[in-house]
């Protein structure tokens, strides 16, 4: 008997009927012999409507109580979850984060996984019971604090406690039918990739791909858990994560896919002291803020000034608190000024092949050319090359590096409503 | 420094206007110079949609997660009233009652506290903080898994904690200015009770009075705890319960109230036979189907028949249950039938000054024979007269009751919108 984590997303659960909908999938997976762990989100918009109530009632609530509140959203689906399987006839259990022994730090709003300790989902497991688990939350191990996770929390949840619970695969439910090539509405012929290994996820899941979140991709890496991520509207197959770079033929294909990210600004500070030590401070003050920097561009400094331009992206909801950081210091470091421009987009081609093939970035930056992009700042990695560009182009910028690229398949992508959490 | 537990009702808590009316109201206590210990109810309407979801989704959904779903209301309004309190500048942490150490039986959807072991509470009173804690709701003591207390059971989750804490008073915070001589919905010159005793407290709770849950009355008396009944809407003082009878001075009030029941209905079994053991297998079949009985009579048997009728009122909720597990024993107990009447009333005078004083069942009596009410029942205690009517007729007996005992005031009594749980 295999044990079959699932997970499912807000929008797959966002009413009565879709609850009843999934509850049916879940008891087949039953069926089919399976031992089921499943890692619910809340529904909906339900999320959104308790964050709305918080700010009726406090400007900047607290993040022990802002946790608190949030959480009762997964704790309202994952109960209707398993009402809606018992009347299938199956017994069914639901846990909070705290109670499945999903074990945090306590930084609240995003907190990270340091443990899992599943005796008691073991437990009813063994006795028979599918089990249903709050995704997105778990207890502070100092504080005995409930915590959220942040963005992706349900994700992670399921992945450890694929880990934990040493499970076949934790299949990721989703609004479309696994990783593409590009975003289908964009590029309307983009193709599923049936495989992918964890490094090329991370890189597209880094570079704006909504589909999986970096931290449990890194996660499912590290126990080497296999991630199937596929549709809750259809029955096909979707997309395996799983197995490394090392383990490719030579035959792979080339590139994987194109990814765009519009959730990401610029800042750029103007005429820094070219000193040692000067851009060590900025990046650490912003570190201490806990804003997480993507792209870096330091300006080669002309000798006349002795003064350089540093412009980095970060995502746009630390835009104001990177602002607020990096004024406070700008009498003490000495540059001039800040720009923010939250009007640029990100294209990111990503591929396990494009390491041992030197032509790649050349067809990369001639496609853009020939649509008339204008690229502001690469980079790459060993199997990634991103550039950021106008928003306004973002789209243009996507379609011309597919085709480029010769990713499409011959058949129109089929693409659902909704998001999760 | 005293210790002030508060409770407020789902009406007090109801939008984000109301939760930030009642934050202002408990920093206000705490600038006083108490240490403040709130328990509060879901929201308003919460717990009614929660129940429309987990029908929309089963029949009949599972205890435990009905309890599970139930919960989450209180998360939402204590989290929101922590982060209100924040706002003005107060430390608040709110807590679940599995946090708080509120211990209950596995009974779902009716469990009764066994135990309160308030030490996270404690720590975080001793550091300052004002302390929420989510009402209704506890976690078992053998299976772990989270419980609700059923009606009342946000009261009874505040006297619990003022009783584990030792705290000078528990102040229950609804939407009248206390415990009136009756209802003054139906009696616009109803006076308002200043002091009352735990005996008569119960006797009205018990006979349908609203205000206050029973279990939390009895709690209360065991540990000695004063209950201040209050309004949240208005300073004013409201009603103390506190005391027993033995410290009753002669002076003492003779009626306290006149409470009336809407909630009730009447099971006759028709044509039992009159043999010992009958009426007890009867009620042993309904207790365990823990139906709570009220009233009880039985009729004179005729010798010729030796066969007798058994009435009983329960409430109107239990009432098919209780049918269907008489049906079941219909056969064997060799009754001829059972009658469902549920358009009866039920109206009680109470008072502690009754049992010294014989003429009061005759003043009852007659005041409702001259409202033209008809006595269907009639059940007496040492300190409380009850008689079921036609419910069409319990506002005209509740009136002529009160007149008779002439226990108006010279003001209307004050009324506010909205219910608690």
């Amino acid at each position: 008997m295999a044990l079959v984590v699932q997970k499912y997303g807000g929008s797959s659960v966002a009413n009565a009927e879709r609850i009843k909908r999934v509850a049916e999938r879940i008891v087949a997976t039953r069926k089919a012999g399976n031992d089921v762990c499943v890692v619910v989100s809340a529904m909906g918009d339900t999320t959104d409507e308790l964050i709305d109530l918080a700010h009726q009632v406090s400007p900047l609530p607290p993040g022990r109580e802002f946790d608190m509140l949030l959480t009762a959203g997964e704790r309202i689906s994952m109960a209707l979850l398993a009402m809606a399987i018992h009347n299938l006839g199956y017994e069914a259990r639901s846990y909070t984060g705290s109670q499945a022994g999903v074990i945090t730090t306590s930084v609240h709003g995003k907190a990270r996984i340091i443990d899992v300790t599943p005796g008691r989902l073991r437990g009813a497991l063994d006795e028979g019971a599918i089990v249903i688990v709050a995704g997105f939350q778990g207890v502070a191990q100092d504080t005995k604090d409930i915590t959220t996770l942040g963005r992706g929390g349900s994700d992670t949840t399921a992945v450890a406690l694929a880990a934990a619970l040493k499970a076949d695969v934790c299949e990721i439910y989703t609004d479309v039918d696994g990783v593409y090539t590009a975003d289908p509405r964009i590029v309307p012929n983009a193709a599923k990739v049936d495989q992918i290994t964890y490094e090329e996820m991370l890189e597209l899941a880094a570079s704006g791909a909504k589909i999986l979140h970096l931290r449990s991709v890194e996660y499912a890496r590290r126990f080497g858990l296999p991630i199937h991520v596929r549709s809750s509207y259809s029955n096909n197959t979707g997309t395996l994560v799983t197995g490394s770079m090392e383990d490719l033929s030579v035959e792979q294909a080339l590139i994987t896919g194109v990814a765009h990210d519009r959730n990401e600004a610029k800042i750029t500070i103007v005429s820094v002291p070219d000193e040692p030590g000067e851009a060590a401070s900025i990046f650490r003050t912003l570190a201490d803020a806990e804003i997480n920097i993507d792209m870096i561009v330091q300006n080669v400094s002309t000798e006349a000034s002795g003064r350089t331009d540093i412009s980095f992206t970060l995502p746009k909801d630390d835009g104001p608190t990177a602002m607020a950081a990096l004024q406070k210091i700008q009498e003490r470091v000495g540059f001039k000024g800040l720009l923010y421009d939250d009007h640029i987009g990100k294209i990111s081609l990503v591929g396990a092949g494009m390491r041992s093939n030197p032509g790649v970035t050349a067809t990369f930056c001639e496609a853009l050319a020939r649509a008339g992009v204008n690229i502001e700042i690469i980079s790459t990695s060993e199997i990634r090359i991103s550039v950021v560009c106008r928003d306004t182009d973002l789209d243009a910028a996507v379609r011309a590096v597919h085709d480029a690229f010769e990713l499409g398949g011959d058949e129109e992508a089929v693409v659902y409503a909704g998001t999760g959490r």
